[in-house]
């Protein structure tokens, strides 16, 4: 079966203590778009600007993503830059222009609108209800945010986690939603707010399902070295939807391998600036690590 | 098989925001000694004076610790005082009154010298060479430490570190040894310093084992509230040599489940003040906690 991605697509700007690349491809559903690529059909949502360089629609293409839901329209695509310290794990963003973002109007294409698992990427949440509502019946829906979110539109997103199968976010925005510090009792809290399915990242400490079958702890991959973190949490929600897309049979018998091959994609994505190790890399080498990731957890 | 352990014998008054509880049973030899006590013999190494209580003694007896080797010395017991502040992570020294342990010097019964599995526990890095020296061709040697003796005892700790089998400290210190902040090259860095078996606890995430098996992602035990978590570290490192000692065939072959064992004595720990919860658990309440973990981290 096969996911429906929407999110942003993006020109991403990145500097870290080592070097600096401008204008690599990006967004939150780019990221997704290709971890998810490994494991079935994608059909992504976006909106991008009359710039937005050829190379990268042909590198959607060669991932076999169906671009009829990615609208090009006359103006600038949007473009984030950050800047990320040595320790890799704190970044300030340098700049933010949204260009045709600022009116994007995501309408599905008709063909779109029976996609049994979608991802609601990274994106304001008044979008992911947009695209939520032209859904028919779709049979597992996620959806992943950021901080921004929470302090500039928690009403609506508040709406949309009632909406949602899957809710998944990092600790700090868990910590900053539920007040509780604690990873446990936030979670206990945020399905009271209505998902079934509640995944807490934790950077290279891994991840957290809550599910009706229970807790499950999801390791990250042992990364020596650390190139951009930039979309590593796309990288590891568009994995994880993907592999369950594939999968046959109930979600909750799968949904702890999909969330490791999510970790292992995210691990791949950490391993380049941008998308250039990810879009490397062979379906191979990623099961060659959640074997590796099976050894290392095994007592 | 049975383990020697030396480290400090305290008296503990801990503040958190919840309540005050002052003189508990405490110091790293207590909270180690308790834990490898489920598992099999423990013969206890270190001092305490006139003012310790008795029912701390029968404490130690009622877990059947092997008590030849505690000094009760005229003048006080190692006193320690310390608060925590809401979030449990940071706390701070509030008093240290040394007491007896200002001019301990451990001289080993005969009874002690061939126990094959040693932990020298937090204590001065001077004291663990000294114990150390006294002891006839030990199997597994392990020695736990903390930022204090980084800072004021790095020299005889840089010594003492050559001549371990296995090291254990938090991902601060690591960090703090080795100027790296990527745990996977800090422990590369630390086996240079002598040991095979390397650990680095990481808290509520768990720890990491390094040996030349490879890596082992060792989980921490899900813990929805944390009443008091001094000697979690102890208690960790404790149940590991515990179980280790009793286990037969090769160390390789039991460490990751000597770990898990570890770290699950570790959250009882910290589910109370002092001793007062770890002291009231039986094996079977930790057997359960070992196959729950296994359950939340199978895929």
């Amino acid at each position: 079966m096969s996911v429906l991605i929407v999110g942003s697509t993006a020109l991403d700007s990145i500097k870290t203590p080592q070097a600096e690349n401008p204008r690599l491809l990006g967004g939150s559903a780019s990221h997704a778009s290709v971890a998810a690529s490994f494991f079935g059909p994608v059909k992504l949502v976006g909106v991008v600007g009359a710039d937005f360089p050829r190379r990268y629609l042909q590198l959607y293409e060669r991932h076999g993503i169906d671009l009829q839901g990615l609208q090009v329209l006359p103006g600038k695509t949007f473009h984030w830059s950050g800047e990320y310290e040595a320790n890799m794990n704190n970044r300030r963003t340098l700049l933010t222009e949204l260009g045709v973002f600022e009116t994007f109007n995501p309408t599905l294409p008709e063909a779109y609108r029976d996609t049994p698992f979608v991802l609601l990427a990274n994106i304001a949440p008044a979008l992911q209800h947009h695209v939520l509502d032209q859904m028919r019946r779709p049979r597992f829906v996620v959806a992943d945010t950021m901080d921004l979110w929470l302090n500039v539109a928690l009403p609506d997103l508040l709406k949309l986690v009632k909406r949602l199968d899957g809710f998944v976010l990092n600790d700090s925005e868990a910590q900053q939603l539920t007040g509780e510090g604690n990873v446990f009792v936030a979670l206990k809290k945020i399905h009271r707010l209505g998902p079934t399915h509640v995944v807490i990242k934790q950077g290279s400490h891994g991840s957290i399902l809550s599910s009706p079958q229970g807790l499950f702890i999801c390791p990250a991959y042992p990364l020596r070295k650390v190139i951009d973190p930039t979309g590593a949490g796309d990288s590891f929600v568009g994995g994880m939807m993907g592999y369950l897309a594939a999968a046959k049979g109930p979600i909750d018998n799968h949904i702890r391998r999909a969330m490791t091959y999510g970790s292992v994609v995210a691990s791949f994505c950490c391993e380049g600036f941008g998308l250039k190790r990810t879009t490397k890399i062979t379906r191979a080498q990623i099961d060659g690590r959640v074997k590796e990731l099976e050894q290392l957890t095994r007592f």
